[in-house]
């Protein structure tokens, strides 16, 4: 039985790179026998860079609708807003006074955001101490990362360990990351990798004109329609691929190559996929953010209730080393 | 009506200089009837220095037992100890996030701290912000403080300016500080500064004997017994007057400048003078600590339900700002 937790990004809409690179595989994931997965939004780190309360709130109701409409079992993993659980900003304060400055001054993660950001907050700074928080509340053993996470998890191990050292018990469990470097990189609908920064993204909840408007701005290059086309630059051909069926793609790849094939055909080819493939999905997310919001909440709150009887025990135990019960 | 908020110092037991230069006056404070006090003791502050979970817990009881022994009026004013309000963390993480990475950085307090201790952990850093929570949580309009403490309510009067302005709202109080010039020097038994980190403290609620060693153990000169002696460079003197009538200061007075009166003597009149001055703060600093430490918990318990009562409104509002509710 191996514990597994996940936090997911709040500051956005999912689009299809969030879904296919990280929602999708992640589900998989928690669905295997011996896994029990702790999959928390991360709502408490986004307002390190989004400070609009509406903006949020729409955002987190997104988030937690796709996963919900790609088959997350709430029954047998654990699914919460992090805000919802005050034991996550209480840990990340004991955590704070076990954490070497110096580490989270040479940051890579934090040195990153500073070049870009104009707002430079310490929230941000201390970004990876309520990252090790989130893990170890929950005695996580497997946090799946890409690589550039891998150093915010080596700082959870260390801090973890200090404390550990400081009372000579093992009062956390030290997590373990899993780097995924089979990590897909989507194409957004001009080439580079699909990213709400690059505003390239499909979000495919949208109603189906603005869904066909967005796939219709997919970029294609100039040949003429009667020529053949090489599906392996194309991005819609991509695109396609990543849902599509092997046969599908097959029978796409001929048409691109025999030419009289134009791209405004396989755009709708591709439109059409996303709402045959994603039917069911599109339905769940709308039942959950239109028709019924209360049932989303009422998921998050169960969410929340199981989320809480862990995070509670593992408080209790450090506040005792502490003296703070 | 003024709502005065103090923050209670736990990493050591308080002495006499803790007691006559901050104790009496904030009770004195609390008393006046305009007046509505906030004081918590800072245990969560003290991790940052102090591990050890049963030393701190030992601090927190006497700092409890001690300022109840002083008279706080906990009908009237609100007492607890800031861990048991989880509210302080969670405002915590909440103004890290709008407060500039810089102006941590560069608090002076933070520079001093880094060059004197070995262990410069991130909750020296972030200090500062927990200091605005504490203050902003409870509306508090007037903070007394030391001058060195100046800077830390300037700071909390940005970090809740940038949040007003973010929400275009009142929703923080601005506090002011009050500077209190007239703060008193108390010497220790060595003539410096009374304080834990120079050993040189008296601690007033010691069993008969233990004070004896210590009062015994005051400097003095080597003047000898028949010569006349200077009250006005004698520690003994001073401790003695800060504490008796103006009558009593000026028979002792008159007692050193005739000679024959040995600083033994005047240092048993000191001890004396302790034990009749402070007879029923030591019985209900034992009564607290030794006799019903049930009490004193009851007492901090009804103390965090009030303080729970007001901080969990102004968390409410913060919350709808940032889309947490």
């Amino acid at each position: 039985m191996s514990r597994i937790l996940t936090g997911i990004q709040s500051s956005g809409r999912p689009h299809l790179g969030n879904i296919l690179g990280a929602i999708k595989p992640a589900i998989e994931l928690s669905k295997q026998p011996g896994n029990e997965s702790f999959l928390f939004i991360a709502d408490l780190h986004s307002l390190t860079t989004l400070k609009d309360g509406p903006t949020r709130n729409e955002y987190i109701q997104a988030v937690a609708a796709t996963w919900l409409a790609f088959g997350l079992d709430t029954a047998k993993n654990t699914f919460w807003r992090q805000s919802r659980v005050a034991e996550h900003t209480e840990l990340c304060w004991y955590l704070n006074c076990f954490t070497p400055f110096p580490m989270l001054n040479n940051a890579t993660s934090f040195k990153e955001k500073s070049d870009k950001l104009s707002d430079i907050n310490a929230g941000l700074f201390v970004y990876p101490v309520l990252q090790a928080a989130d893990i170890l509340l929950y005695d996580a053993e497997i946090i799946p990362v890409g690589k550039d996470q891998r150093q915010h998890i080596e700082m959870t191990r260390d801090i973890a360990s200090t404390f550990n050292r400081q009372y000579d018990d093992e009062v956390f469990v030290l997590p373990e990351a899993r780097i995924d470097d089979r990590l897909m990189t989507i194409p957004g609908i001009d080439g580079q990798k699909m990213s709400k920064s690059y505003n390239n993204y499909i979000n495919i909840f949208l109603p189906e004109n603005e869904l066909w408007k967005v796939i219709k701005k997919i970029k294609s290059d100039s040949t003429p329609l009667e020529e053949p086309k090489n599906p392996d630059t194309d991005i819609t051909f991509q695109l396609y691929s990543l849902i599509a069926s092997d046969e599908q793609t097959a029978e796409l790849r001929s048409l691109y190559k025999g030419g009289n094939y134009g791209y405004g055909t396989a755009k709708k080819a591709f439109y059409e996929l996303i709402l045959t493939t994603f039917a069911t999905e599109r339905e769940r997310y709308n039942y959950y953010t239109i028709d019924n919001p209360d049932a989303l909440e009422a998921e998050l709150q169960a969410g929340e209730e199981k989320a809480r009887a862990v995070a509670s025990k593992t408080i209790a135990r450090v506040r005792e080393k502490l003296g703070f019960s």
